[in-house]
């Protein structure tokens, strides 16, 4: 039987090019079953007539789909679906009906519910994107990550591409990491010190789980990053928030039987503030007098752009006490989903036995890739790039904040990718994002980052990190006159 | 002051191209504060001749070092470091001492200590591997692999590469997976009833966490794989291993307080039994009565080349009963990471919750490389060629046992890539393997799949995935000689 010809056709929204559509097209009829086995293929000029296109691209599908044994050709008389063509399966799917599991007995365990980040993910569609964490093609370095990524994926590179790691990373990762990335935050680790992760969320998580119990209690900054309440509300481990003031956490704030102190000195997460070096060595005296653990979340030390950064807190560690959480997603991009921990090595061996289980290893293609891509040079350009991009921006925020008189509550002194700002009493941040998401201008609310139930209502985040610096005069423009019109 | 030429030089085990080299070297040299602004590089001429490498090469790699700002030129006088370059950090890095931490105390949770996997990580270099679950270069297909990321890593696909998708996955895969693969194993889906994951591990573990607790049963096969055995331990539920027959797992074996039953049915790992339609019905009748779920590890599916794969245990599940496991990781490469959970929305839902606050997402390249490869039609074509050369090595595989009279426990009707084989009793693997280790044959000890403390010593694994067909007779003949003289 010979398949006809109008039963062919491309989707008005479909990704790749013409010829691989068409080879999709061809593959998915004969994987679902519509074609069959020894079926006739149209011509290749009647499908191009047919669907428009030129008849070398067609020739070229069909010359792929032989390759892989999807079609066969017998001379002149044209292309069929071939009799080793994989054959659809011939059991019908059942169809949906009502569970029998009553599910509210059947989860052991929830986790849903938590501060989970509720950004748009059309974000790029708003023209006022004050938004956090998201890459800016605009500044981003695709064409040498491309490149990367191909080296990565080339025949030399096809063990660090394919192989089953189990526990273990990528060894040249390992050694930039180790050789260049830490030497630079005064830090000196072995291999064995250091442990890959699937971002700064997963290093994090690793941590808690092991060093915290329900038998221990951590610190943590209030506010700070919604996601660590999350992770360690799981751990059921006693929390303390704790109020930071414009210098970061006040180490004499700290209840004297915490086990884990959690801290973003470079830049606390979401105020800004950069610890100065009196407190890191206060804090470092008072945690050694607890005997309490730091988890030190090195976050957005990269974005100094103002001054030189201090050297992390773990470079003043003499004791081993600190744990140091590093991530290339938030200044490469949040999909890449890298980051690492650093620390002793019986943690780092609890750490690694923990992720082997949960989820073996990041994979090795990404890994390989952000070698390449460091050892090359690329990152500290881009990070050099970003930075001077961000001053502008930042400075054209500076100007139209002051010239509206919105209040910044922490600007960051080292620089950074966002204010802190503090709306008149009374303003409810929630319903004025909502009020602004409708004209197009994305904020992000202070509530999540507090804990406890009464949480200040009226901080807000102004990101500059995805917006172009001639939008926001305007942006900051709607914002002011929405906090003016509020209430 | 001019940087003496003397000092550049290349390593001989360098990768990535001459070019590349140079740049790294000199960006290093940067970063490492070996190279300090304003200092002259050697002329192009110059460096070039030093390092044996044509004059352009070095010129492009100082162009590209111009362009990222680490270098400046200045006319006819050359080079220089440039006053924009990344400056090194100006306080040095602790040296190490002994920790204060005392980590026994320190550590909360321990997890280490797990049947953790030996196989050694250069397994490639062994004349006979028969080992399990590596990717075999001769058969995977890289090329179109690499053209599918490297459509990933388009302009086009930017926003796939780069967003943070929280809790979210990359649409195009979840549309497949649900529109074509779940279909051929009789399974059908809606997209929120599917959860992408790190691997099949990592879909283990997550299914773990929501399901399991200190209060409830896990039954199990008993041998199984390992990993199962370490992510249920950890759990820290009841786990009851229940010991296969020649179909799987025996549902009236299976203790009726049981909670969540775990199992293979496709494939059994290890002994590669196929559990029969009957057998489906039973352990799904028997689930339905002890109000139980089961966890379906749909292993190997895609390696049924001697016959036509029988539907998922899932797809005649009309309860909702089951939660469906599937993995790119074991039929593409396992340095991959990517599986999937299918189930009831509940469920899916805490499991999504949980994935988020581990790791958020599974790194979006690669879901977007993975949803192009199999929508071209690439995977099936690989799928059909692994299996025909699987196949070919089977047969060889077989004809060499029976000639050396190696009894074979579970052969697997429907295909595979191993054979589990027990030796006569008295016969330790463990040791066994460590003999044939020094002859440069790799086998696997079976000991580590079965459960509790009176495990069987006589038991191994030879998979023919990851070694020519050549190659078989003689590894076979080693390994009986080998058997022969022990003890």
């Amino acid at each position: 039987m010979a398949l006809p010809v109008e039963t062919f056709f491309l989707h008005p929204d479909a990704q790749g090019t013409l010829q691989q559509q068409i080879q999709q097209m061809i593959a998915q009829g004969i994987l679902s079953g519509r074609f069959r086995q020894g079926e006739k293929l149209p011509s290749t000029r009647r499908l191009a007539a047919h669907l428009g296109v030129s008849r070398i691209t067609v020739t070229i599908a069909y010359t792929e789909l032989l390759a892989n044994d999807y079609l066969s050709s017998k001379g002149r008389s044209g292309y069929f679906v071939s009799a080793n063509a994989p054959t659809p399966p011939s059991f019908e799917p059942l169809t949906e009906r009502q569970d029998a599991v009553d599910w509210s007995r059947a989860i052991g365990q929830r986790f849903s519910g938590g501060a989970a980040m509720s950004k748009p993910q059309d974000w790029a569609k708003f023209r006022y994107p004050f938004i956090y964490g998201q890459a800016d093609p605009t500044l981003f370095d695709h064409a040498n990550w491309r490149l990367c990524a191909l080296q990565a994926l080339g025949q030399r590179d096809f063990s660090a591409l394919t192989t089953d790691y189990f526990d273990r990373d990528d060894p040249q990762l390992i050694e930039f990491i180790a050789r260049h990335t830490l030497p630079r935050r005064g830090i000196n680790a072995r291999p064995e010190q250091i442990l890959i992760t699937l971002g700064a969320q997963n290093a994090l998580w690793l941590t808690t789980q092991v060093l915290l119990t329900q038998r221990r209690r951590a610190a943590l900054e209030d506010p700070c990053y919604p996601a660590l309440r999350d992770i360690l509300s799981q751990s059921r481990c006693h929390m303390t928030p704790v109020r930071v003031d414009a210098d970061g956490i006040p180490p004499e704030s700290i209840p004297p039987d915490t086990d884990v102190i959690f801290t973003t000195p470079s830049h606390q997460c979401p105020t800004n503030a950069t610890m100065p070096m009196e407190r890191r060595h206060a804090l470092l005296n008072r945690a050694g007098e607890m005997n309490a653990l730091i988890v030190e979340d090195d976050y957005e030390f990269e974005m100094s752009f103002l001054k030189s950064p201090s050297p992390a807190l773990k470079s003043l560690d003499t004791d081993g006490r600190v744990i140091y959480v590093g991530s290339f997603s938030k200044s490469l991009f949040p999909g890449l989903r890298l980051g690492y921990l650093v620390g002793s090595e019986p943690f780092i061996k609890e750490a690694r036995a923990l992720r082997a289980s949960v989820l073996r290893h990041p994979p090795g293609h990404i890994q390989r890739t952000a070698a390449y891509f460091l050892s090359l040079g690329h990152y500290d350009a881009l990070i050099r790039r970003m930075g001077s991009a961000l001053q502008d921006r930042r400075a054209v925020m500076e100007k139209a904040l002051a010239a509206h008189d919105l209040r910044i509550s922490g600007r960051g002194y080292y620089g950074g990718s966002s204010f802190w700002m503090r709306a008149p009493d009374g303003v409810d941040t929630d319903a004025l994002a909502r009020r602004l998401h409708g004209k197009g201008v994305l904020i992000e609310p202070g509530r999540p980052f507090f804990a406890g139930s009464h949480q200040p209502t009226n901080y807000y985040r102004l990101a500059y990190s995805s917006i172009p610096s001639s939008r926001i005069a305007d942006g900051v423009g709607l914002i002011a006159r929405e906090i003016r019109d509020f209430g």
